[in-house]
């Protein structure tokens, strides 16, 4: 049986978030009918930014997310003395930070049509900055179609 | 020359580990027979769980690992007063913290057959709940074939 | 129309850099003529050792980048007293830590023969040995030819 590629990239502007921690599978989701085609495979979503990340967690409970945003807010502090990328606001450098331990992108298989994610398992845009705006992510879908 | 695509996919159940961190590089190779017939790929792993992780790090001395608990335990204390989810348990809220410092999934370049990682890379499971059961990845081989 | 495969894989190894994070998206770049026959696909580079790490973040400021040693020089201190892997020097098991904090590969979207990152976007290399040497990295870019 021969097995075709199947490759699908597309750039998508999320609506401006609040700082702190926001689900956006289903944002992801409805722009690629196209994963429908796809019989095994990988979806990559890769943020374009240096101050926001994106990572894998708890879709069901949003105090998982507040929480988040208390224990990122305690780990990489604001106004440490030693910051010397300071020009930018005081939540520049801190996200910064934040984007690295985090990541710039998540990878998540892709099988029979759908993203083969845990139940509980969503993407979290982490939104690092007070006034961050409308952040860019490209999703490429890569596999055999079906 | 042609180029075929080989697209492989597996789910595997996980024997249940104690809270740390493990070797399971070769429970995942033991799993992928196809990848002998790999030229150049890569090979995607994914935890289907938000509170354990999965990362790349020294596979030769048992000492890493249990740092790393003891390190990752201090990082991330339970029973902080500002945890609001905390309906799971003391140990739920810090792996769900966990997972996202170190990552929901490792991809791996592929050549000739098998995985080109470093001489003392494996692949570590981070067991994040003081019992979390057995644990699924799915594993996802892209590449062309020889 | 037909969808071709191209998958490009290549080790390189970097010249030595002093512990810190440097920029090495334009020695990365330099090595792969083969983008510019990618229309869709991702590039993945991947660090073949467990005390060195790879990541994305601002490219323009080198402050960054010195802001980011200090911050994780603070974060993953030496001479913990609870490390028992000390055997290679104080700076060894900080460098694991680190290693998995931030990541071992990157995964970067490829459109129409050129990286696909953010403006202010490069790849950080982050030497967190005091006497790393020289690092290797694997580059694999997989996706549909033009």
């Amino acid at each position: 049986m021969e097995t075709k590629l199947i490759s699908v990239q597309k750039e998508v502007s999320l609506p401006a978030f609040p700082k702190g921690f926001h689900l956006i599978t289903n944002l992801v989701i409805k722009e690629l009918p196209e994963l429908k085609h796809v019989n095994v495979g990988t979806l990559h979503v890769y943020i374009k930014h240096t101050s926001a990340s994106l990572s894998i967690n708890e879709d069901a409970d949003p105090s998982v997310r507040s929480d988040f945003e208390k224990f990122f807010q305690k780990l990489v502090p604001e106004r440490e003395p030693y910051y010397t990328h300071t020009s930018e606001g005081p939540d520049d450098m801190p996200a910064h930070l934040k984007a690295s331990l985090l990541g710039s992108s998540v990878t998540i298989p892709v099988n029979d049509g759908r993203l083969l994610m845990g139940t509980w398992q969503g993407i979290y845009l982490g939104e690092h900055r007070n006034h961050g705006g409308n952040r860019k992510i490209i999703l490429t879908l890569l596999g055999s179609s079906s």
